[in-house]
């Protein structure tokens, strides 16, 4: 492709698909001509409204996904779509590729779906979802849903990242709400019980209350929400509690401000550490010699980073 | 304290606990004392095995260690164990601090644990975990039991460097065998059904078999061991197995080279990475202009971050 990022950029902020998608990739790729063509997309980002997802796995996080893209497009809104999804070691492509919210999605102009995987990259999971968010918010789309697939610490941070996060839980997962207690629930600002027809919900309900009450009067408010996504039961309710969420940060001046700022603080340090990380491997590649003392034990970790440290900042890049 | 860091060294060498705590803690600070330390510390590492130990949460992973703890101890092994622990965003301080198990062998002097929370670390996990097991190991403890709590990312990279990588699963856990199949299982050099007692461990296991078969037949094979961790029922099975890979491991002489080499690299990039990381947030707490620009999208990430990096890299530290 011989375009020039200007030109690639105009053609993204018109929405074309194919350029769109390619661009993606060569972010991912870290090619220079893409990061060329951001420069120009940046400035037209901040429209969308970004909206993450995450929670246990086995919730129904997928229906709930469904659910939104079919209340929003209703609605009249484009939609976007960021699946951040674990590899198959074994089948090498996402495990959710296929799934079937995209069969249905698919033929729908309005909507967007990109999966983003999370094996490979280093920690560089942030970075990349960020500017998959970045470019579909520059194509136009009102809302943009960063969906993960796992509960880890990366995909925390990237929905921690959203405008407004859902984390999604089910009945009966018993010791399974320990690991919501644990990181995943600070960063809600709304939770969904999915599933809510089945027995135990009440119980559900009940245990996350008991859980927001443990921290304190002065924490934000945050609604739960009962769904049943396959039928749709709840999905106006959540909405109307998300656009509620959405309306309180934009109320409170400092507080959207704050976010913002947050955000782009988050967006600036994960360019720097990815570069960082990037000058790192060619560094290490670059001094075989010092693993090799590594390994037996004539040198030690600190000695050696002091080298390779030395290394990378000397070298323009 | 002003004793000078070789005789901190020795004091760590000879077991003293008390200075060894302290001198995790204090490489848990980055203090520039703790890495004289280590310098004199880490040339007497390597005698130790590590094992690791994760798999989902409800599995009963610390029952499973709880009970290998007791197995190596009647064997007349010293034990030490550093549990990865996420902390819980209410209290503040680890879930499992106070685990009953920890109880259990607290007043054992043949056992040291150490927990270390995922929270905060900012990538540095890795790193964090490699210099206590570095400390636990050149304190002439025998076995070095490495626990994760959470499957994310940074977990399974952390337990994925033991030398035998044990992954615990449950029966009736359903869709979240995906979990499993994503990600964790291929680090696992043995696997664990626990509470096989249960309904359902059959299928589990037919699961489990169907999945590694699906790696080809020239597979590293991977051994599965049923166990009741409660009852202690399978425990010897499983350190048998569990010998039985470390064997394996020691045998091919270039692939145990080849083991050690991976996490010699493994630990000189989390070194390396780590201090450009604190690099990269000295330099963005010094220019908060730039964090307000990319707020205002006035300049845009790449070449915010381009001039981070000239700061980051003209400072010589």
């Amino acid at each position: 492709m011989a375009a020039d990022p200007e030109a690639i950029a105009r053609a993204v902020l018109a929405g074309d698909q194919r350029l769109s998608a390619r661009l993606m990739r060569d972010l991912d790729d870290a090619r220079p001509g893409a990061v060329e063509t951001m420069k120009h997309v940046y400035p037209h980002t901040g429209r969308a409204f970004v909206l993450g997802v995450t929670g246990n796995p086995g919730a129904g996080k997928s229906t709930v996904v469904d659910a939104l893209i079919a209340h929003y497009r209703k609605a009249g809104k484009r939609v976007g779509v960021v699946a951040v999804d674990p590899t198959s070691p074994f089948s090498g492509g996402a495990i959710l590729g296929d799934r079937i919210r995209m069969q249905r999605h698919a033929t729908d102009d309005g909507v967007f779906i990109r999966s983003l995987a999370t094996r490979g990259h280093l920690g560089g999971l942030s970075r990349s979802t960020g500017e998959v968010v970045a470019v579909l918010d520059a194509m136009g789309y009102d809302v943009v849903i960063v969906e993960t697939v796992g509960v880890g610490q990366d995909e925390v941070d990237v929905v921690s990242q959203a405008e407004t996060a859902i984390v999604v839980t089910v009945p009966g997962l018993g010791d399974e709400i320990q690991a919501i207690k644990a990181g995943i629930l600070e960063i809600a600002d709304v939770l969904v019980v999915n599933k809510s027809d089945r027995e135990g919900a009440d119980r559900t309900v009940r245990d996350l209350v008991s859980m927001l009450e443990l921290r304190g009067h002065d924490a934000v408010p945050v609604e739960i929400v009962r769904t049943v996504a396959t039928t749709g039961k709840g999905i106006d309710e959540l909405v109307a509690a998300v656009e509620r969420h959405r309306e309180r940060g934009d109320r409170g001046g400092t507080g959207a401000g704050a976010r913002r700022r947050r955000r782009a603080e988050a967006t600036l340090r994960e360019q720097v550490v990815d570069r960082l990380r990037r000058a790192t491997d060619a560094a290490l590649a670059a001094r075989p010699d010092l693993v090799d003392q590594l390994a037996a034990r004539t040198t030690d970790p600190y000695t050696a980073a002091d080298e390779l440290v030395r290394a990378i900042t000397s070298k323009s890049w």
